[in-house]
């Protein structure tokens, strides 16, 4: 079964700079050209994707999730 | 009290492209340069925050709601 | 490109039973076969994905959004 | 059945101050004394749960949702 | 105080499969009979709530937090 | 660059009353004089904000992620 489509409107295609594994979650940082996108997720998740540093990845998440603010220059 | 920094790891400046005002909620794209972050606020906030096309924004979001996907070339 | 693995652990494939159509957001109710799964996704996304009763679907979401509770016999 | 205890860490008990209420989300606003936290549900969980200005309610959410941010006195 | 009913639209009763104890953060996996939920909980939840494999508890989560996704046969 | 206003509805003004370091993750407890709110962030971020017991720091969450519970007294 491969998934086609997902609704999560926010979809990052990066590269895997660095992981910081842990017992349980490990921090995984995403290169996506533009920036870095840290993602949280279990360890065992790390393993069955078989994540490392320049492993080709999707970075998604739901645009529920996505705050916003509005900023003064330095 | 202006916030000099936060915890979010993920921080991405950009233009606001267009809203779709809905009653309680509505759903702002932001134009980062290298894509479009969609974020689903509560319309009090896109008031509040005077969100209109054309503002300033960060969309920020943090570590813990990112999901990572492999992929195969189409 | 297709998705060929997510690192959400949390997926149960099932069929959209139905669909309460909003002006930004739409709640979608899975069918999963041991119950319902309820998912509120943006109604951009409903249009996009196709969905209609009927739909078959996977409803995936991240071991940290997963609350626990304990519970006393009725 | 009975819920007796919940892992949310973060359970504030209040009062529901208003409802805005929508097609498919509601915006519950829940005064805990100390000042205000903002719900957005299902409108039909509103239902369901019988909330009404004036309604006891507990407002809860994850550990891992709550952000930090440091901040400059105004 | 016990909780009567929570807004959370997803509740699925299940038994404690397994724990994956963190110093933070641990993995709960729940037999749901039709599969496996995960939940990453809090150590000082798990040892609030007193779980272990055998438990009886409740996984609930939020329908926000659900993304959809379609998909292609294998 | 400073934030000048960010939609999380949910702000609370605390101070960090105690933190359990982990290796990836860091469970951080906030005073916020009513009561406490306990935030799950990075590690890094924790020593980015140069968070220590005392620090003044904002705890904030987005509306989404916020459930309702009715209850029945003890």
């Amino acid at each position: 079964m491969t998934i086609k489509a997902i609704n999560a409107r926010n979809q990052f295609q990066g590269t895997v700079k660095q992981i910081k594994r842990g017992d349980v979650v490990s921090e995984v940082e995403v290169d996506i050209g533009q920036g870095l996108i840290t993602s949280i997720v279990s360890t065992t998740s790390v393993d069955e994707l078989g994540l490392k540093p320049g492993s080709d990845v999707i970075a998604l998440f739901k645009s529920t999730e996505v705050a916003l603010a509005s900023f003064a220059p330095a």
